[in-house]
Order: structure tokens, then C-alpha cells, then sequence
């Protein structure tokens, strides 16, 4: 009663037209024990991490009462640090997640009149980013197992005239890594819109061994833009700090649109304290890929159908009714993600006890043992 | 030489229309003993405050792998409870700094199509918020003392039928108080075209004794909205929070367009600890305010002419050549801000020793001394 008075009253306001009728609440964080459905880092923030982040915020407080270094220089410097190939700190941007990472880009190249191609399935926040930025939002086709080849994705560039091209890679929510020869097509597809293209490789960290990274490409491709989080492989999530890499003048027009000291003092204090104590995570990072990995070969022998995963989330059709098996599985105390694709589901590689549960929980839910009393 | 040739690539990029010879330089920081130029807490983070902060992040730290509260329930709650007015958490939004809180009502109730008036001079993130959002931005116009009155206002609103209407109060960069009486009758004659009315309170905590907030006027304008930030009183300035109240039906219409999780747990924890500890923070303001009225009275004695101040630093004319007093004082190892004004420089109030020492050097320069051999 109070929320739908409230709605009505969110009506009665001028609001902009393409916002009309949206309703502000999401979904509810729901009390489970195992969550499993938003592709966070279930390994937790290594101790070593949490000392040193607590110890430069101690630092960084002394001297909160000031602005930050607008141009966060040290954290710039260590991200290109931890990228390699060559990146220089010119290279970088960042920003509070990579979701303000993309909007800063749509901010400077999208707009009224501009197109933004992506292919669905894909992250969800592509189309929110550019409806609220103005930029109309095309959706790509793909391949019925959900891939995308380097032909198609060209063709598509070149049909719709995309001014920014979005490809994840691996992709959510269906984990499997693009091939760089895609990259690259969609590239040359897009000299004659000058279309941005931006890879977005939040969870490039997970993908299996000598995957290579679209940062290979930058060099002489000036219109390239590879994006970043720490959120996973980082188990930042909670910090925020999403990154790009790209040629020194795209950070540059970043810096068109950027607010003023958009990132804190405190966050920048916090990525600087996790990127100087990495070993930790990138032990996590391996066990993680052990996890999916299992997840994979189990989901397989159940007779299900687990699409190629890069990732830290594995995504499984062959399922007859979805929604059952997502609620025995919560019924069970384990939180995974329906992405309201037909007879699929995706789950996030847990820790070893976590993922056990999962893959034991469903498996009693698929012998139908689930619905016997226990 | 370097620079013009990354100036000239980033014109070669596909910018926006609006972004196109824009140059993305800030202004250099200065490395100068006493800074006096950007209105920060010159007063420093209280060692119980620091302390505060580094413990409830040594806290947020042992979470950080999982996304922050996307509501910040509990920073809502210290919010609200802050600014009293029988305020709840309903009535507040917060984000990263108030730039982005200002970003949000122009995504939400601007845009293409909608026009934002404003009042120069007042705070200069007004035009750049509203380009970046393609809201048009209109310069309103002041009386020949910068003053505004509740008649020009209003007027002003409706014959430019602005959907948006930013009220800086105390105004940056004079410094002065807007009467309530401006604010009522800017929001009845907003009515027409339904105009969203910010008054802006980031200086508010160092008015004058019993100067009323706009908050007062809340209950019962649904169009209304009055932003705050922990940058100023509270010094946190690096911490980069931002925040506003309002009917609870415009914090949902933010909800909208806010990215999810825009705000990390980190700083959530910042600012309520802050907000937990602020008798020490409330004692320094007391004290800039002495400050600042102790430069007012100086500056009288000195011949010049302060405009009224109800915030944290000081404007003020009477100069001959504005730029010459600025580069005299910080040759003094003094830097203060010209805002662009003629016969005008603006100050802010520092620290006793800092404020006596600019004193003392712009009076050697009004008398000549300082072009003297010491």
C-alpha cells in the first residue's frame, strides 16, 4: 500500500520521459547461507590485504580534510604495473566501478544521435548505461549456442553503424571468452562509423592459461578500450574501483567528463593497498578456476549442458524447468542467479565446501531425491 | 610540445559535438605552505575522528569481496539523524560527492530538451553538470551586489520556464545567505513547468547563528531539494561524500538513474564514523568561524569590501589589480583563489596562524611594503 502511494507519487513528478513508468526497487539481497549469484569472490579478502588496507586508510586519514589527487597518479602507476604490456600510467583511467568506467565513455562519445551496439545475451547494464546517457542501444544477434564470430560481429558494425561497440569478454552471463580475431574484425568494421570498441574483460583474471588479453591489440588502435574491475579477481567488490586501458587520448577525453575528484582518496588508498599485496588473491584466483573447472566436469556428468567458461561463474542449460531447480536450490540454502534465459541457469564458483553443496544440492534436486522427505 | 600532440589527437577522436576543443588540464596543484584556495577544512581530520575511521574500515575490510549495501541503510539513518527536521532515511540520497548528487537530479529531471537556470556567479559545476547531461543551462542574472531577491527570482523562473533551478545558498563564491523568502517564492513560480528546485547548503553548517535551512521548508514541496556534503564542516573533503534531502518519492526518481552500488562500503564506513565522532568537528567549524569573521572585520579595516559571509571563506573587492595581490601572496607562500572576478579575490578561512599570516601579507601588499627589500 505505502509503496504503491509512493510510486504514484514518483509519477506526479517531471521526470524524464525514458524513465517513465521504471520502478526504482530491486531486487531484495536475500539472508541465504551460500550466495552464488552475483559472480563475487567467494574467497574472501586475504588477511594480509585487509592489514594493509587498513593501514593505508589510517594514512590517507590524516589528510582527508583535503581534496584527493584528482589525478589518482600512484594508483594509475600500479594498475599499468599489474597489466604489463608496456602500459604506461597515461594508459589508464579509473573510476568508482567499471559500470561509472563505462558511463564516463558513453558521456564522451555516445549521446543524442549515437548508436551503442551490444550482443545479447550479454551484462545487463549496457542498455541502462546508454538510456541514461541518450544513446540508443542496438541489440546484436548471435549465433544460436550463443557465440559470436568474427564475420557476423564485422557485418553487424558495419550494418548498423554503431558509434560504440560493447564486447564482453569471457561474457556474462555465458562465461565463454571471444576470440581476438572478433576483436579485431569488429575494429576494422568500425573505421567507417569511427566506432569506439570496448572490451569489457572484467573477469579476464579466471580465463584458462595463455588466454591472451585484448591489451595485446592497443598498440596503433587508438579507438580500442579494454576494460577492467577489482571486483572479482580483486574480491574488491565492496571498494569499487573499476579500470580501462586505452591510448593516452581517450583517457584524455575521460577527462572531459569526469567530476572532479571522482574518486576518494580512501578508494584510491584501498586498490594501491590490495594491488601491492596480490599473491594472496591470485592464489584464490587459482583455486577458483579449480572450482569452475569442477563445476563444469559435474554439471556435465549430471547430463547437463555447461557452456565453456573463462570466468569465475559457470552458465548450464539442458534444465527443464529452471525456476524448480533455482528454488530447491535456495529451498537448500544456496543462492545462484536465474538470468531469464530459457531452460539455463548460472552459477558462481564457490570455495571447495561451497561449490561441494551446489553440485550436491542439485544433484539431489535433478534425482528428484529433493522432494523425498529427508 | 608533447602536449599539443596529444591535444591534436584526442580532436581526431570521436567526441562528442559539445566536448569538441575542450582541453582536459585542469589547473595545476600548487605546492604552497598555506592553501586558502578551494574552500577545504583547513582545520584538519580530529585524531579521535582518524581513529574512528581506520577502525570501522579495518571492519568494512573483512567484507570488501561482496558488493556494498546498494541503499546504505545505515548512512541514511546517521543522515537523517544529523540533519534532524524530523527527516528519515527515506528523505535521503547520497553519492560520491555532491557533483555526482547534483549529476543524479540532472539525469533524473533534466536532459535533452530541458533547460537548468542558474544564478552566476555562483558554484561553476552548474554548466559543466548540466552540459555533461545535455541539459541547457541558462545564466539568470543578480543585482549589480550579487544579491538575488525573491521577486527577480521569481520572475526569472518563470519567464525562462526552467525545469531545474539551482539555488546556492550560502552562494559560491560571495559567500552570502539566500533568504527562505527567495527559495518560497522561486518554488511557487516554478510550478508552471513543475521546476525541480535544489538549494544547495554545502556551506551551511557556518552560517551565522539561528540562520534557517532550506530544510525547514521541505514538508509539503515534492518538487524541493536540498543538498548537503561531509566536505566542508566535516572535513572529508578526500573522502568524497555528498548528500541531500528530499520528499522520499525523489530519492526513489535518483534510484533510477543511480549506478548500483555506486557507493563502496568503504565510504560508507568513512562517513559514519565521521558522523558517529563529530563533537571535534563541530568544535573546529566553530573556530573557522571566528576565523572568517575575523578576516571580514580585517579587510574592512583595510579598506577593502568583504561581501557578507555565512560560509567558511570570504569574497572580496576594492582591488585594483586582483592579480597582482594573488601572485604577491602566493610569493608569500599564500594561495588564494580569483574567481574570474573583476577587482574581486576569494579566500578561505585557515587555521589562526594561517589566517594571520595572509593578513599580514596582503596588508604588506596594499601598503607597497612587500615590493621593498626585506
Amino acid at each position: 500500500m505505502v509503496v504503491s502511494d509512493q510510486l504514484e507519487r514518483l509519477n506526479r513528478l517531471p521526470l524524464r520521459t525514458n524513465l517513465r513508468g521504471l520502478s526504482p526497487y530491486g531486487a531484495p539481497q536475500l539472508d541465504v547461507p551460500i550466495l552464488l549469484n552475483v559472480n563475487e569472490n567467494t574467497h574472501g579478502v586475504p588477511a594480509d590485504v585487509q592489514a594493509a588496507i587498513t593501514e593505508a586508510v589510517a594514512a590517507a586519514a590524516t589528510g582527508l580534510n583535503r581534496y584527493p589527487d584528482r589525478e589518482f597518479t600512484e594508483l594509475r602507476q600500479s594498475l599499468a604495473a599489474y597489466l604489463g604490456h608496456n602500459l604506461s600510467p597515461d594508459n589508464i583511467w579509473a573510476a568508482n566501478g567499471s559500470n561509472e568506467v563505462l558511463q564516463q565513455i558513453l558521456q564522451a562519445f555516445g549521446g543524442p544521435g549515437r548508436k551503442a551496439l551490444g550482443f545479447p545475451p550479454t551484462y545487463s547494464m549496457y542498455p541502462l548505461l546508454a538510456s541514461g546517457t541518450d544513446t540508443e542501444y542496438v541489440r546484436g544477434v548471435r549465433a544460436e549456442d550463443y557465440g559470436l564470430d568474427a564475420a557476423s560481429a564485422a557485418a553487424q558494425v558495419r550494418e548498423t553503424g554503431a558509434n560504440i561497440v560493447f564486447l564482453c569478454s569471457p561474457n556474462n552471463p555465458t562465461g565463454t571468452g571471444l576470440g581476438l580475431d572478433v576483436v579485431e574484425a569488429v575494429y576494422d568494421a568500425g573505421e567507417a562509423s569511427q566506432a569506439i570498441v570496448i572490451v569489457d574483460e572484467a573477469y579476464h583474471e579466471f580465463a584458462h592459461d595463455n588466454t591472451p588479453s585484448a591489451l595485446t591489440l592497443l598498440p596503433g588502435r587508438e579507438r580500442l578500450i579494454v576494460s577492467r574491475t577489482m571486483s572479482k579477481a580483486f574480491a574488491l567488490a565492496g571498494a569499487r574501483l573499476g579500470y580501462m586501458a586505452a591510448a593516452p587520448e581517450v583517457t584524455d577525453a575521460i577527462r572531459l567528463v569526469r567530476l572532479p575528484y571522482h574518486l576518494s582518496a580512501v578508494t584510491q588508498a584501498t586498490a594501491l593497498a590490495a594491488l601491492n599485496h596480490r599473491e594472496a588473491l591470485m592464489a584464490d584466483v587459482e583455486d577458483i578456476k579449480v572450482q569452475r573447472d569442477r563445476i563444469v566436469t559435474e554439471l556435465l556428468r549430471m547430463g547437463l549442458k555447461p557452456a565453456e567458461s573463462d570466468s569465475n561463474y559457470v552458465f548450464f542449460g539442458g534444465l527443464k524447468d529452471p525456476h524448480a531447480i533455482w528454488q530447491g536450490l535456495l529451498d537448500a540454502g544456496v543462492l545462484i542467479r536465474d538470468v531469464g534465459i530459457p531452460g539455463h541457469l548460472r552459477v558462481t564458483a564457490g570455495t571447495e565446501p561451497e561449490t561441494t553443496a551446489f553440485l550436491e544440492a542439485l544433484e539431489a534436486l535433478l534425482d528428484g531425491r529433493a522432494s523425498q522427505p529427508a
